[in-house]
């Protein structure tokens, strides 16, 4: 089953919280708080949108920190994925 | 009976909950929220809107998953339909 | 008497919750919703509307499906008609 | 005493309820509602409003249909008018 | 003591309500609400107004009405004036 | 210690009441408003602010009257000023 | 552990408001307030954001004052930053 993101929308995956204290990665706030740190799945193809020109920056593998509340969530296969447009990823981390 | 969506609009018909199951799509959250996996069923032209110029990449067939809240429901021959703008269709599901 | 709208501006006629069941449309929801099921009475000339240029594509005599909401509504020798932008109307019913 | 609408302003008289029944037109919704046909009393010069060119089509004399709520109410000489941009008045009725 | 205007703003001084109703001009509404009508003290230079050619085209002692709640009130030598955008003056009166 | 403003931002320093009233401009309304008039003590360098080209006319050493509410503040050295955009100036005084 | 900011963002590390107070600068308001001086720890490639060009103007190493409420918190390697977009970036402290 696959999932392709349409015009500048990417598809992510949270990073478990766990999996996120190995890398020395967390977030500020509460525990309860949605975590933001995903792993980039797929990547739309960018183009004209809502009338301007968008070239995708990002690509698949990338770990990616995203803007609280951003994106739609979705489960596919029994796994929960967001999808959310490119301008709401705030920075790569490496 | 026929409808022929207007500029960047579509007409997609919801997958039934039990269908989406099968395809092994579902949604997150509680099974109350509505469904957000569906086909579509008509394209409109797109061209001008809003003062900009809109190709329309989708075609009747696909199955995409929704923004939620968007479009309007209307009841056709007995069947619910959902109208929507293209860009409120975030992906492709294949 | 006369309406003529102005702009990207059309005059629509609801049609009738029995006339739209007898033609295999009705709305989702309770019967109580105004219905969203109209017939064109008048189209606008079009032109530049908040510095963009519209096309009118629509033409006295199609059955249209309207957004919730859109529109003002008055009342004209007794019969009541909506008043509403072309891009307010979702798609043309055949 | 004289007034003269700026840029894509109208000034116009709302037209009595009596006056309305008389023609044909009476409002929908109950008959504590503001009135919404008018006579257009003077046109603005139109030209550059917020940097696009605007064109007036409307001339004084003209019987028209207003959006609700639209305009600001001024009284002269004992007289209310209101008066609104170009662009929220719905219609000319003949 | 002198104020200078910047952009496409105006200063005004309210016409009091007693010399209003002299002038044949009173407002709609309870006597408690704001006076709208205004003399022009000063105007400011116009040119880019967010990115946008403004010309100014009134000046100094034209009589105008201004919409309700425009603008910023400071008082000056004992003199309280209005500071507002040209585009927030709806008419000349004469 | 220097506060250098980015882009069409500059730094004012609040007029005290006292010295306001000196130079005869005082506030409409209660005293416990936040006073209005400045000096500028640092202008930006302008450029390209959001997509537009912004040219500075204000600088340091000017009074100016502020809109409401307009800006951020700071205290730097014991001092405090406020930071906001050169287009929320209303006017100069002199 | 490195973040790369995306498109016009930076990345900042609040200064501890004792240092703050060495350097002279402190906070209007409550001391519980977040504060608004930071230093630059990394800056985005800038780009065409939302359809315009933007250049980046700031450099690591620089101290800053934010924006109220501007920008996102992450935590990383237990030390907190905050991302936002170089124009909420108020002014460069020397």
């Amino acid at each position: 089953m696959n999932i392709k993101p349409l015009a500048d929308r990417v598809v992510v995956k949270m990073v478990e919280a766990e999996e996120t204290t190995k890398s020395g990665i967390i977030l500020a706030g509460s525990a309860k708080e949605k975590p933001q740190v995903a792993e980039i799945i797929a990547v739309g193809p960018g183009g004209l949108v809502d009338g301007k020109e968008v070239k995708m920056y990002l690509s698949a593998g990338q770990k990616v920190l995203l803007s609280k509340y951003a994106g739609t969530e979705v489960k596919i296969d029994g796994v929960e994925y967001t999808i959310l447009r490119q301008s709401d990823v705030l920075a790569v981390v490496e």
